[in-house]
């Protein structure tokens, strides 16, 4: 069996190096001939919403996935007509739109942000004005790692914002004064089975993840992360890996945003867990079954922006397992991260804490 | 970094896979160019005493390493000569010829059956009057898999034995009535750090290994397995990962035969200890910090040898993990294993009695 991704970045090259011990073989679509897929595998070089080399891909493989989300539905639908394209479309379009996404949440009955579609100044002021202050205004679409945001403390910053962001579709949100933030990762199968992993806990810091703990063992917040997961899950008649982020706010959890894909802060399932993000989803989207989502002891995952510590120093922490993505540094990008496995708590956060001193 | 390996069997195909994520390149050299190691990386096709691809192979890289013992030394040495060879020359000449590998076990007090010469069938007559029956004729040199083995029982076997084997250097071995079959995998990086992982209990059928069970726990043999190995790597100067089999017999361990690589029977150590054998070999030729051998959970490790059955079937056993090799079956050939991680013996124990059921 061949899977065919469009995106070769890090989360390709990571479903392809847990896809090769089962047997099954990989080819990427991307622009870039050296991205971080390229280097374990094969890339067809196009853009994403290239029609012949999507084409292209389609007619070699037997099933089409996606590393991003940020994947014209209009050139995949094309694709999707041709070989089994997962996860499916709808999750993939409702991903890509913040109002979309919330108004889907609403629907459901996930606990979301208040929020408003802003297309004018007058949309601006009226969000304010209903939501109150302070609150998010965010790009409906590619925004990521905390890009195309504006928050707003006071009515004075409504002119700000929306000089700075105000030439695109967009969407105000209200503040959550969140006490932790969390995600889940799930995964359903062609054939309806579904698991989930226990919830991690995430720090971000200038909107980009920095590190996440996991398990984070909570009963009440799984359950409610799981009953939730599970309308979307069934709702989009999903097939592959699904992310929700969540705020946690007095004890209940407030969903941020979704991601119909491999996730940042589920990359300590490598050696967390017993069968990684990765690899169940190459099964999910094949049929297979699916594998164990126990978790192995404790463990957390940080990532390396912009540089990365020499190797040695890195290996030297006990139990570190380091991925690099083979990329070239340069500022805020995701070069690589590492998995800490401890078997306790305190063994975790030591080492967490001696990998956050290394010098980049 | 670069890698370059010599064979692009299994064992190189998942030294790549374990080097990868630590930002890793990879070259092998194979006279086949659809070799396992070749769907994951690249392969200079050539023969393993082609002195121009091996000179190809050393530039292009900064280590060479190997995935088969059956590299001619003579070859090798104008490698060693430009480019870092590990494990080193002396270990892979050592273990190519079963006279000098049990010369060197009796010379570094490591107990091994008793052995001698046998370069004609006056010899062969003289080893059976000196070392009794049974016994094993063996090839010395290119002996896998039981393969250049004649199993002596009476004296009339001799003549027998000698015309299937004779034309060949030889050893004559006597036989060792064991209650089990163990091996120790040990790592000695070129700082001189050094690590073992737990014994694994083996069993072997027409003299290919069929399943191990790791940890096998049994402190009283651990303690002298490290021993041995110990007096080995100190012995060749050894870095990488080196592996010894041994027979149990009344609670010692007698050497049977030894591998300047990593092993079959260590294949469990990708799911069931903190760091594989393959990803510590990576980390020892080029010097970098050993990853921890604890063993997570019980592990099994069950050989697909001439066919494998259906995946979904291997799957959906519980605590699977499953390793196709990507080869064409064909009968006594290893396509593929599979690993259990179970948190008890016994649900490992169960797990491993149902893919034994498994239809081929």
């Amino acid at each position: 069996m061949k899977i065919g991704i469009i995106g070769a970045g890090q989360l390709g090259r990571m479903l392809a190096l847990a896809g090769y011990p089962l047997g099954l073989r990989f080819v990427f679509l991307d622009q870039s001939s050296d991205a971080p897929g390229g280097q374990v595998g094969r890339i067809i070089p196009g853009a994403f919403d290239d029609a012949a080399k999507l084409a292209e891909l389609a007619d070699e493989v037997d099933v089409v996935t996606f590393d991003v989300e940020n994947v014209p539905v209009a050139a995949i639908e094309p694709v999707a007509a041709k070989k089994p394209f997962l996860p499916p479309v709808q999750a993939l379009g409702a991903s890509q739109d913040r109002l979309h996404e919330k108004t889907l949440f609403r629907q459901l009955k996930i606990p979301t942000p208040e929020f408003m579609a802003v297309d004018s100044i007058e949309d601006l002021r009226a969000a304010v004005e209903n939501i109150g202050l302070p609150g998010v205004l965010k790009t409906r679409r590619l925004g990521y790692d905390g890009r195309g945001q504006f928050y707003l403390k006071k009515a004075s910053d409504i002119e700000t914002a929306w000089q700075t962001l105000g030439s695109v579709p967009l969407i105000y949100e209200g503040f959550v004064d969140f006490s932790r933030e969390v995600s889940i990762i799930g995964v359903r199968s062609t054939r309806g089975e579904t698991l989930f992993y226990p919830l991690s806990a995430n720090t971000h810091s200038q909107g980009i993840l920095r590190y996440s703990i996991a398990p984070y063992r909570n009963a009440s917040l799984q359950k409610q992360a799981e009953t939730y997961m599970r309308r979307l899950l069934k709702h989009l008649d999903y097939a592959g890996v699904l992310t929700i982020e969540f705020f946690v706010r007095g004890g209940k959890l407030i969903a941020n945003e979704m991601a119909p894909r491999v996730h940042n802060s589920g990359h300590w399932t490598i050696e967390g867990a017993q069968t990684s993000q990765f690899e169940n989803h190459v099964r999910a989207i094949l049929g297979l079954p699916l594998g164990s989502t126990r978790p192995n002891g404790h463990s957390a995952m940080m990532n390396f922006i912009g540089s990365i510590p020499e190797l040695g120093n890195i290996l030297r922490v006990s139990g570190v397992h380091f991925h690099s993505y083979g990329k070239e540094p340069r500022p805020n990008r995701k070069l690589g991260h590492c998995t800490i496995n401890a078997p306790s708590p305190t063994a975790r956060d030591r080492a967490l804490q001696q990998l956050l001193r290394l010098k980049m």
